[in-house]
């Protein structure tokens, strides 16, 4: 019969990875074995969570847990890397640790990362559980098959879509509402890149769309709010809406 | 005393539903009355749920409960559809299953369809709450009134809105944050259709607001992203925003 | 050791609180002493909450809980506005506490109101906690800090975003995708006013922008959807996108 | 497949149906349409209980069923007078919900009463693990079939073991430790009365054991401690046990 | 109405006040802040736990809740000489930690000194509840007016019976199946001395009775297994039960 | 620090084992890979419960693990015949699967012969934390050490004690309230055979004590109740307690 993982268990996972990983903000208190049978536990979740997919791995079950496990250390420095990029961009942030428990686009980037590790191992449908969890939490949608650099930031955050073949340097900022997305959709275009690349050090604002495998965001580049992008942008740009907003004393409503 | 329904118990009844209708991607084995079992209990659980409300049934509380379940295999059938039009439109997709596993527009037009089948009965509030749960975990608000054909397909979704009176034909396919509203919101429009009319075929893309009660998306037309609409439009129609985008070389920030 | 309070013990608070301030909408039967006894887990919670900061803060933390739950019953009256407002503009509510019960928008006003009570006895950490988890459940983002008048009215809400020193007057209506932001996020800027103003009865369609601390949306105006605005509108006025927008018979996909 | 019932749903049936019969003391309140809810509640855990062994009754799932819950009027003003005899009989019991609430001899009484109700009509299996749940909590162990008058009272109770063809009268009171019992255990007994009976206002003191089928204890008879029965005794008859006890100034150790 | 204390918070109470004296034995981590917290939790359940009675207090609430945990830390010590005299009992015990994890004697004489302490305070009700938990969790049932010395050890313990007015002096050690009972229960003996008086360094093996208020035994006395006493017994005794046992080549079944 | 399993994790374990080795009458309908998930997840409790103290075990904390769950199918094959024996001795069941579901004497043996498997390996404590569990629920107290045969049964139970260093043959039937203890508890008797040896084929009805290491009761005999044994018995034997009843007609209360 044909199986699926778990979402249950995958939710899980994701919940208790971030515990293990972030004790200080969890109000989980470090005492002896603690930490050692918090990643016992892990580990078996993570066998659990496979199980029913353990027949479509290309690297084998075992081997792709262990590769995991052993590229956490990496995906935590990344992870204080980010929460430091939300912390320098948001006046109202007091304490790094804030950013870590209560920001939801640094919790949307903490799962982004675990995901990705996964998609890179090769492993089955359990990084798009993944990635929509995180979503359904925040409504923020990154494909785990993204490209993500170093020191990204995400403010507010509801409503951004970053997709399967996307590419994104280091310090780049996405705001509320932004899209990077694709043209085509057809089924032929599935291994094919198909969403844009963002370079170093790019902003883009709020309700701004960029579709295409082709269009390239040049380094260092602001994107205004509500800019719609199918093509590829100079690095050092600044791009905006010119849209013509009509002010006139009210007589009938809209 | 006046009463409502409760909240957690109708959030119970749609996700007991989910893993009875949907048993393989729920890690659900159905064993020999597991599935006699299940039913026995949502029936239960729904009894409980009408229960503050019994008096303000027009069909009485028994005959809805009868009619909803009757009703049930029908809509599985017309869900299916849709996850099969959602497969056909991603790329990223490797099997059905996933759609109905991982993707929270199949999980938001899931919920619809069970809500509009007690909206169609006249059991009161109950629906709205059903919405509103999908709503909370997915960012997507369509309102039980809303008539919507087979193979309807969501991508991504957060931000879209449905009206009451909205009616969507087969073969539709939106984006996230599109817009079917309505152009006023008196007290007195409550009966009449105040949201708009889409055709077949039609793709609605992100951003898109489409207003109005007398307002028409003609068959086979592509709403480009970030449209404002308040008026038909003819069938095969593309409609675009013609915004100026302007770039020039970055000196300040906007 | 550095310590952060509990996001699950904020959670649950806020949950605990709608019970006990809208019993009929929670299927809590009120008997002999259950609001006593609700009240007495409420005050203990609170002092769970607080106690891993309770250094922290300015005014002591036994004065800041009593003064919570003193401004209680004057939170209550205020919820009770929003709710009637949110009900009159929406020609689909039948009973008040529909709207209670089961409007995004309502709840994410009530945990503001909470939030904005423990912003105003300087509660470190707390009031984020508190607005991100109206965040996760709505997709509403409003800052503790704001300042938000009487009869506050949110329709539908995935994507709003209100900025930590918004001020907004009284019988003021937002709708989705609206964001009150800021133009500047430099560290300095933390204690000035970075967020616009919305005075009177003021309408704000989807998918609209406002930004800058010095940007004055003046009082009864009417700002269409999808426009972007940095500066002032004076009073009464009706503000609307002029985008244009093609429409041709359709030949290529966009 | 062969089937049985739940352990798990018998107990919390019990939980719940002593919640339902006692609320005071249960700390539940009756509000509007609570009573209503829990019995709709305590129906369906019924229905699910028998689902699996529903093809092993004589007279039908459902007919089963309706008796029971058409007896309970009758085993609650039972009940009231077996609490009202252990009330009578305890001096340190201030009201008779104390009784209710805390008294493992009333619980297990309690329980021996639903399960005897199921005896009767011949429901399969269910009785036992009703009595099975009585005797794990309090040490009492009263078989389903044993025909028990009112105001049966039972002191402390732990080791208590009540056999099934067991006829006991009104107003008998047992201490800890009595053991109606069965002189033979061969399997062609299973239909004839192998326990002994007890007739109206016998007291048992703790650790005594009466053993047998033929074996009666006459009306108003006093069986003192630690005394083993074999045979019947005469009504008004005290009976005891002429143990020797040797009492000596200590030198060395039993 | 007349209320009752719930039965669910008194057994929790129970649970958490063990992990709060006995953090080692209970996989209880202690860090910063987590005893304060525990504190801070337990004196809020006793205030629910009271609330429902707080009208029947002789010295009012808060005192009762203050003087028990002013306390505390004499029980501590105290139930520390009970493990000590427990392990120093059974040979099988390699760390008092054993004894107190794992030994349902340990664990009735926790509990009584809990409720005892509670007696003392004249809280109605509640005590009763504590020596019930432990009564169904170990089959030992003390009641919370009993007086008992110190170092008293309880071995197996199943079915042991120990009356309101008993007196037990120091260095006690009780076998399963004893009783400390009463000759009479009329009504109108509540408030006289009822139970016996085992004086210091008494040994009492299985199955025995003693039985009245003034019975007494002296100090240093050993009471073998099985006897039933009535009378009092002078210091230094060792009584045995002189029963004859019959031993003959087996023909018939008893 | 010094470190103890976890009293929750253990009896979870022993639970969770339960569900797993008989399927059937849990409840619990094994589909595709049902069984293979379950004993992995063993396995991972096993190793959670073992952390705490993996430096105390002689053969390694893996090698016991693997040790374990090498048994199981034998511990299973034994178990059944204990079921039978059980089966075979009570009139009043109707199937096997009633005694496993039900049967208080058998879960107390399910419970031991676990316990036992873990005692055979030098696993400290976690042993006594099982048996405690058992004893907790049935009172019934096997210690882990004690060596029993097959076609082991226990009827009704409550009381009953077996003591580390208790021999028992095949065939061995045991009633409530027996005690096979020992005569004398120093410590430094820790290592010595301190409990009675049961051989093949023996009945010990209720309330009856055998003590001392060097008793032996031979095979094929019976031993009536209430009967306190220090001394060896031949086999074939029939022991009973020569009690004088003394019957009169009632004038005084005893």
């Amino acid at each position: 019969m044909f199986q699926m993982p778990s979402k249950q268990k995958s939710d899980e996972f994701i919940d208790d990875m971030f515990r293990f990983l972030f004790p200080v903000v969890s109000g989980v208190e470090q005492g002896h074995y603690a930490a050692e049978l918090a990643l016992l536990r892990l580990k078996g979740k993570m066998q659990e969570l496979f199980l029913p997919i353990r027949d479509q791995f290309d690297i084998g079950c075992s081997r792709a847990t262990e590769s995991f496990f052993d590229a956490l250390p990496e995906v935590h420095i990344k992870l204080m890397k980010d929460a430091q990029a939300i912390f320098d961009g948001d006046p109202a942030a007091k304490h790094i640790e804030e950013v870590i428990l209560a920001y939801p686009g640094f919790y949307a980037i903490y799962v982004y990362r675990l995901a990705h590790q996964l998609y890179n191992c090769e492993v089955p449908i359990v990084p798009r559980l993944f990635s929509e969890y995180a979503h359904s939490k925040t409504g923020i949608d990154i494909h785990p098959g993204a490209n993500i650099g170093e020191y990204f930031c995400i403010d507010h955050g509801t409503g951004i879509v970053v997709g399967e073949t996307t590419d994104i340097g280091d310090h780049v900022k996405l705001y509320q509402g932004v899209t990077l997305g694709a043209l085509s959709v057809s089924k032929d275009m599935a291994t094919k890149k198909r969403h844009p690349t963002i370079e170093d050090n790019v902003i883009i604002y709020s309700g701004t769309t960029v579709l295409g495998g082709e269009t390239v965001i040049g380094a260092n580049s602001i994107i205004g709010g509500n800019v719609w992008l199918t093509e590829s942008v100079h690095k050092d740009a600044t791009v905006y809406n010119q849209s013509t907003v009509s002010v006139r004393k009210k007589k009938t409503a809209i």
